[in-house]
């Protein structure tokens, strides 16, 4: 007999079927009982009506299968209610579980270490597991809308021989009798393959940080979505990708995970354009009306990223800002300088947050080699990177993207490890 | 004006057009020149008729800008042939150029190594380019059919605490004041996520194998497809869904890749069912039929798989066959035993070589852990694996696919390391 999902279970009322999954609540009323089974589409409810089915061995969240027959019934959420002609119990699950997870209310008093800790028991909350249906449909219409436009995916080595940005925040693995370090970013990788002939690439992968930070933000492996175009003008063209990326990635949210938005009680706006702000004018605007003066002229602080944000919603209505034309000391070598000693880089805040970091990069081998000298780097260090230069660079740019920070601002979850699986961060590597 | 790519050319007869991409030929016939242009789609031949346009200093391979317009010309490849205008050196190419790329032929002489160390550059080959779109469209095809069957994709760390398989052949790395290792495989991970709740996930991710190895079917990083089932009745159920995604897979290649098929000059077989055999049986034909004893009962070594190939081959006209019913002593400790000594795994080759490695797991708690002792691992170090056992685990099972094997035999290809673009071997960490 074919086992019916408990969303399918409306279209078999009157016929005799089978469900499977986990018992998620068990409510007696009188001499009656219901058992709300739940499967991976959804809950369903069930009614005991016949005293002759024992159901007193079964615990919530053990595995059953029901065999039972749908009927239209108004106050059963779904309209549809099964009632059960027999229950097998397939694994019994023990007690005391280690926490409630049915509503979103019993999550309220649960430490994020404590959910983390459980982390496949939490998943079983509706609420979290609707996080990563949330992040699957991000990186789904991700690929979907570059590969429709020329992008190759790619998937480029995460074990390196040198750093990308010269060696620092790298985990050393000891590969064979060599040293080798875990990927920051595909960067060199994406740039050799536009070289290679690709032109536009993209790749989903994980990348690797030893930053020492324990904040709210800050994660030690990262799903990063980067691509890199060449053939471009200049970082404009970067930046409009991006624009159009984003705005199909919440249409296609808006579309097929309606459900799980409404869980989190989040409404998307709509992408139109994005307002820039030059790194010069931003910090001029935290003066002026916020009273606050950055430390340095290179980049933003977190709470600079807030209050631009603020601004960004106040003056543009939009939950996204760039950032753009930061100075040259504050970005990588590879960065193409626009020639009044800033660069052609940019980021894009989101809510508060950084989402993304993008340029268009340097594609003449001799500026390249020159840069790598002048941030101190030895360009015979990075041959295999630097070859392809000499034989034919085109103008090129890109852009990497922080999975879990874009999941993180869409839900506006409070901390980015709710949005990693299982999170890596200062002390955690289990589960 | 709008870049026209190469493909496009042909519905712009007539009209004054822009053309970028690399100089991948370049043929003096007595006073004209013609310029055959490459970019991401293919080539286009151009035509340099006004002698006022100086084409001596563009070396082959340089990035150029061509103005132009196309005409129709019967000789010229796709029939059209564009009239040149002006052309604007972007890049410069340096010479000599490492190695011709331009034929198939001209690689026929390169060794592979010489290939992989000018990676970026080979790749410039249509021939060798073409590998990688055959991959993407694996990839694509394999994460669309299971989206499509109910599958969530995932993303699991591959930082971890302790080795799936108890230890051998890991990468150690340096996680702050701790010793981390590189997963060898998302195993415990896809289980645990079928028990969370979601019950169908896949994952597209690299894994590693500290394998000493240096053959030309091993690389020390892959591209794992995994996938995991939940209520499923036995293995069966996995080798089903296997062989429709193959079929899948099998057809989006001979629709969307036809190109590239024919440069390798394959043909792809239709998938319909594919054969079983028990290892027990298949021993018996190695010595039946091939005089072939093999040295344990556990396994078939790579000439065993050669010839079990060659003979489903013979026997059912089929270029994959399973081998089922493995010895526990031959698998890892989450396989389901049949109840005779024999587990519920299996393997699939393909053209002689494994590409895939599937069981039915074990769900049962209890059972589990008898069978991590049996196997001289300490059930209380895997606590973070073993947890959602105990609350409910439903029957599954699930798979691994090697990306890079099964690019390697569809192309039918020498070496795995020609199906990854940045292979890691014993001995390669660049580029």
């Amino acid at each position: 007999m074919e086992r019916i999902l408990a969303k399918d279970v409306k279209n078999h009322v009157g016929e005799e079927i089978k469900l499977q999954g986990w018992v998620f609540q068990i409510r007696p009323v009188g001499k009656i009982k219901f058992l709300i089974l739940r499967d991976r589409t959804g809950v369903v409810q069930t009614i005991i009506l016949n005293k002759e089915i024992d159901i007193s061995n079964v615990e919530r969240e053990s595995v059953v299968t029901i065999y039972g027959k749908p009927k239209l019934e108004k106050q059963a959420p779904g309209g549809v209610e099964v009632e059960v002609l027999k229950v097998e119990l397939m694994e019994k699950a023990a007690t005391p579980l280690p926490f409630e997870v049915n509503r979103a209310s019993d999550l309220l008093n649960i430490k994020i270490d404590t959910l983390l800790d459980h982390r496949p028991f939490s998943l079983r909350n509706p609420e979290i597991s609707s996080i990563f249906r949330v992040q699957a449909e991000i990186v789904r219409a991700y690929a979907e809308f570059l590969r429709n436009d020329g992008f190759l995916q790619v998937h480029t080595s995460k074990i390196i021989s040198a750093g990308t940005e010269g060696g620092t925040n790298l985990f050393p693995i000891q590969y064979f009798e060599q040293t080798a370090y875990l990927a920051q970013s595909p960067q060199f990788y994406k740039q050799m393959l536009v070289g290679a002939g690709y032109e536009r690439i993209f790749e989903i992968g994980f990348v690797y940080r030893a930053e020492d930070h324990a904040t709210s933000r800050h994660i030690n492996e990262y799903l990063s979505l980067d691509f890199e175009m060449g053939f471009i003008e200049s970082e404009q063209d970067v930046i409009n990708e991006e624009i159009r990326l984003l705005k199909y990635v919440f249409t296609c949210l808006k579309e097929n995970c309606s459900e799980e938005l409404k869980l989190h009680g989040v409404e998307l706006q709509d992408i139109d354009t994005i307002p820039q702000l030059k790194l010069g004018e931003a910090i001029k605007v935290l003066k002026d009306k916020y009273n606050k003066t950055m430390e340095t002229e290179n980049d933003l602080d977190p709470e600079g990223e807030r209050l631009i944000c603020e601004y960004s919603k106040k003056e543009f209505n939009s939950d996204f800002v760039y950032i753009t034309y930061y100075p040259a000391s504050g970005r990588p070598f590879y960065t193409m300088p626009d020639g009044t000693g800033l660069t052609r880089g940019f980021d894009l805040l989101y809510k508060g947050l950084e989402v993304t970091t993008g340029s268009q990069r340097i594609n003449n081998y001799d500026m390249l080699v020159d840069n790598m000298r002048k941030f101190g780097l030895k360009p015979e260090n990075f041959e295999f990177y630097l070859e392809i230069f000499k034989y034919g660079m085109p103008p090129h740019g890109g852009l990497a993207i922080g999975t879990e920070r874009l999941t993180q601002q869409i839900l506006s979850l409070k901390n980015v490890r709710e949005a990693s699986l299982f999170p890596r961060d200062r002390f955690r590597l289990t589960p």
